[in-house]
């Protein structure tokens, strides 16, 4: 009875999982009967939810605005990414494991080939993956005119990142990758993009660490040991992606001291889960590729539920799919998350909420992200139950939510829980 | 014929009535076969007016954010919180009969009891009643350093508001009640919440007044025969809730001169109603309680609507049942509302049109106000009337005025009425 939960209990309070299905959301496809993917999907749990639960659409920043995996995440948290993202570097710093500052300017990096006339040969250096560490280490801890030091960590193969640390920086500066598939252009200089001092001294910062980077690198003996086997040397970083470290307030400053972890195999969502605050879940068989397993995923939610309030699982297998038009293995993968949510619906506590929802549609027919908006459903107690009977793209346009943000998604997630705060008395 | 309508009079107005349910929306609830107290309440009127008429749902401020009656009526009065709202303060003083005006920063009161050590004995100086009007008085138009004047007033037994008055004040001073449930406490000393000049000044202001206030308490004789007589004195202020008043603009300049009034038991949203110039109707058959009397409020809205073109009847006592768990009172409040509506509807002058939400949820399981959406259902001439025929939480998901904000919703009942104006040419 109503009047028994209130007196036991000081602020009803309840767990939750959200279940981030990378690029779910499609469009008709014409193999598939007109139908998306999730539509043509075998997928009981999922329905079952949807039947017992509320659905939606949700855009996760603005109605037809396709969003980045970062992005997309941050929307899906109630982050507002105008106020915490100003470009990729930051999140891939984190990923690799850099300690960063409000103020920092991090970049994406590639070690890279050029030669004598500043000509990219490849913009992957032959897609080096031995010795990283160490000519990353040579390059990490200098400290540079003006008083900025700069940091620098490897990524995944051929990828690092550079930190930059100094006052008044800023991350509006070109980029000196010249991009592009093909190798052949020049290595670009480094221009300020506003005339603000900030990026003025960005600007002769970054020029002169480059500058310094080449010289170490050119007389490094792994890429002398490189050239004389006939391997491409790394020898010379092409950066791009700047972006300014800002204040993130965490999930449990935000939210009554909620107390978050994520599941996910994907650097980038352990980046965002780091920057907000969750704890990150790691194991080698929890990956960000077409190797999914929802088992291990679904056991690791389950754990991780005992100690925190809200824990996120995110699958990218559906948006590596998505990127490569396999609507088939789209569908595929859509029937293995079905079976672990049954898992975890079958075996998390009692009264634990479960939503699922998607950071981007990534549309087989595009190949890219989309802006259309995704499904969502939010399942357990509490929930009011709308008419719907099927979660995908189509019935949710019908459900109870209507159509929302991600950041709304969000709040009326937590406001189901019991941690949002009251505006006004 | 339109076409004569049109000719006929410069614009086409109507007058409406505007039904506040105060806590209103709910969650499904298992005694009642799933369904909310609303969905469960035999409504024969309302359901009618959603059949004639076009529902929807309502997000007071935003999704899943809860709002408070003040904040909730706001919203539904086409207000920007962010704007006309900075804590309960100024909303109490309004209600306490105390002028006030944009610049000067309010703060809800307690008369208390601390002892020699400055340890709060007992928040609410033994709930006294009796000589409260006196005190106050002593309090009252007090001149302070740095040209502050300080205004004092007693609200209802042992609240009262004060209210600083003065250049550059701000309402980012921290409490003096220590708030909590248990005595025990020492108060607390004022401190400022920012580091501005503003912040600083009212600290400085505050204190001595609270100061004063000691020493003019302990003196004066009521609180002496207090003492004799075993009860507890009333010998300090406690302070909390301080909000700045801002300027806010009447509804009638908003809204092409409309006429505005308001039926209403409760204190808050008689505050509300003077805040946004409208006229307020009190009668001591009218409360904020459970003792709800619809013939009494039906009758007064009739009367009202003679020379006002808006008028609003707020009833409280769904948000009491709400906060009690009381989902059977809840139901039956809800049916009491249905025959207070139908008597409005079979007597209000032709073309009226009537709107019925409410300033937020308070579910019976939560025991709370929640960031669920209100449902709204608008009756009359000129509404789209969409296929929905009851008028409950889901029904209204599906209806035709979609989701939209209480902000929205008000824009929308202005423009029905011929209020609105036209942005562009």
């Amino acid at each position: 009875m109503c009047y028994k939960l209130r007196r036991e209990e000081k602020k009803l309070k309840r767990k939750a999982v959200l279940v981030s299905i990378d690029g779910l959301g499609d469009r008709p496809i014409h193999e598939l009967g007109a139908r998306t993917p999730l539509e043509a999907a075998v997928t009981p749990t999922l329905d079952a939810m949807a039947s017992e639960g509320v659905v939606g659409l949700v855009d996760p920043y603005a109605p037809g605005i396709p969003c980045g995996t970062d992005v997309g995440h941050l929307c899906m948290l109630g982050y507002d990414p105008k106020e915490v993202y100003s470009g990729r570097g930051p999140i891939e710093a984190m990923g690799a494991g850099l300690e960063i500052f409000p103020g920092d300017v991090a970049f994406r990096c590639n070690f890279a080939t050029v030669d004598n006339n500043g000509i990219v040969q490849d913009r992957r250096a032959g897609r080096i993956n031995q010795g990283v560490t160490e000519l990353a280490g040579i390059l990490d801890n200098i400290t540079l005119n003006e008083n900025v030091i700069a940091n620098f960590a490897p990524a995944t193969e051929h990828r690092a990142v550079l930190v930059l640390r100094g006052v008044g920086l800023s991350p509006h500066v070109s980029d000196s990758d010249p991009g592009g598939k093909n190798e052949g252009m020049a290595i670009q200089p480094i221009r300020p993009l506003d005339a603000t001092e900030a990026a003025l001294k960005t600007a002769r910062a970054l020029e002169q660490y480059l500058a310094i980077a080449r010289e170490l690198l050119n007389q490094h003996p792994i890429n002398k040991q490189r050239i004389m086997s006939g391997l491409l040397p790394a020898n010379t970083i092409l950066t791009r992606s700047g972006g300014i470290v800002t204040h993130c307030i965490p999930l449990k400053e935000r939210f009554d001291g909620i107390r978050c972890a994520a599941v996910s195999g994907e650097i980038t969502v352990q980046a965002i889960a780091k920057m907000t605050g969750m704890k990150t879940f790691i194991h080698p068989g929890i990956t960000g590729s077409y190797d999914f397993n929802g088992q291990l995923k679904a056991s690791a939610a389950l754990e991780l539920l005992h100690d925190n309030d809200l824990v996120l699982v995110h699958v990218k297998a559906t948006d590596l799919a998505g990127h490569d038009g396999r609507w088939d293995a789209k569908k595929t993968i859509i029937e293995q998350i079905d079976k672990m949510v049954e898992g975890i619906k079958a075996n998390s506590p009692p009264d634990t909420l479960i939503a699922i929802t998607a950071d981007h549609s990534t549309p087989c027919e595009v190949g890219e992200h989309s802006g259309d908006p995704v499904p969502v459903v939010i399942w357990g107690k509490g929930v009011r139950v709308d008419k719907q009977v099927t979660y995908g793209e189509t019935s949710c346009s019908l459900g109870g939510l209507g159509r929302i943000t991600g950041k709304d998604f969000f709040h009326i997630l937590i406001d189901l829980m019991g941690f949002s705060k009251k505006l006004g008395a």
